[in-house]
């Protein structure tokens, strides 16, 4: 299962060379993340809430095609895997309107509690999650 | 006549004070007046192709309420003013939800061509523009 | 008195008109800030460990000069008033190698302390900030 | 050979976790990169004013202790390969007065011209770097 969220590109998110600027992708799949997570029922806001987070260790981002100001952009975000204590997301960056692929990206965390330390995802929020992952371990 | 566009916030907006960074607010009603060009059929995407920019002159915020991340923000925006070379934009942030008012702002703008002289605002763009701004002069 | 921080422009705060985009200035600026407390012997993030936020409550930006990647930057940042909750500082930009002034702008902020309530800038903060402020009141 | 940059954490970096964002980190190694190219003398503002681009084609990132506001962050970057068309980084982020290895970085990238196509990177830019790599090809 994968979700899908679409937005204008911001002037903001352009650069010098008169694309977007590759950091955006970086917020971009953020918020496909944020998108996902309300999707299945686990609001991440609440995860926080209840004092757990789901910190980014690693992201990897490829980027094929630029995207422009004036463009609509769509992240499809999908649970790639779940363990104890991490997980990975994938993700596409997609041109809204020509279905052009601009980036393909993933992200690992782990989850930490207050005190920043290592803990096991909560089995309520691993459940929602186990239940929308490709292969889960 | 004002234009409305919603989004969420950003995880990547906030700060560690737990809300929205004050600096998220100049890139929301940059959104908003692109929502408002395109509302009016005038893209901006479009104008800088033809060789114009309405280069920021100044902009000002009063922040009256924190954003926080999970929830929806609505960006209002109308023009205040047109003149020959400068056009003037005003907005209200909301949050989208509860109506409440998060901040003012406005933000001042002169046209200017590609080798960044200030130039008269193009006809086409300006008759549009005038027509739906409060007060033209 | 006033301090000066100066720094490289970043390529990802330019924009598709190949200058810094506006938004940049506000993060400039609270950098300004921060050096000037600093540099006043008031760490701000000392400030918050105690328990106290200075949130901004109104930004006001002119910009008379775009920046562009390659070239540093000057912000120059003094206090122009202190009160009992309350403070202003005012802020200027240069192009660091010509002196050429990109900006002015201003920032108010109010003491707020973890709950959000409006507090009384606690003494030891107020006393340093007071000495170095031009009017006090 | 390795160039290092040095600069105090913005505010406007953090989040509302109480750390520094990871999309900062991918600005931070552009600045790494900014200071690498002016310190061998290939000024990177200028390699544009020549035509030509190195756009970033794939990034990594892993993030393995948190920043804060307060801190002052070293980007430590280095040149991994240089091919025809293609130039390789890589890079530490080390807390600068503990020397806490923070994040570790690489990020890809390929020559293009004004029209975006790929391009042999110009003698000139190539020989400097070439001179700096660890591994040429």
């Amino acid at each position: 299962m994968s979700i899908e969220t679409t937005f204008h590109v911001r002037y903001a998110e352009t650069d010098q060379m008169g694309v977007v600027h590759h950091s955006a992708y970086v917020v971009w799949i953020e918020e496909g993340r944020s998108a996902y997570m309300r999707a299945i029922g686990s609001d991440y806001a609440e995860i926080e809430r209840s004092g757990y987070f789901l910190t980014v260790t690693e992201i990897h981002l490829r980027y094929l095609a630029p995207a422009h100001y004036g463009e609509r952009v769509t992240i499809r975000t999908w649970l790639e895997d779940v363990r104890s204590r991490t997980v990975t997301f994938a993700y596409e960056a997609v041109q809204a309107d020509t279905g052009q692929l601009l980036a393909t990206g993933q992200s690992q965390h782990v989850c930490i509690d207050r005190n920043g330390r290592v803990a096991v995802i909560p089995p309520r929020w691993r459940n929602i999650l186990a239940q929308n992952v490709k292969h889960e371990t």
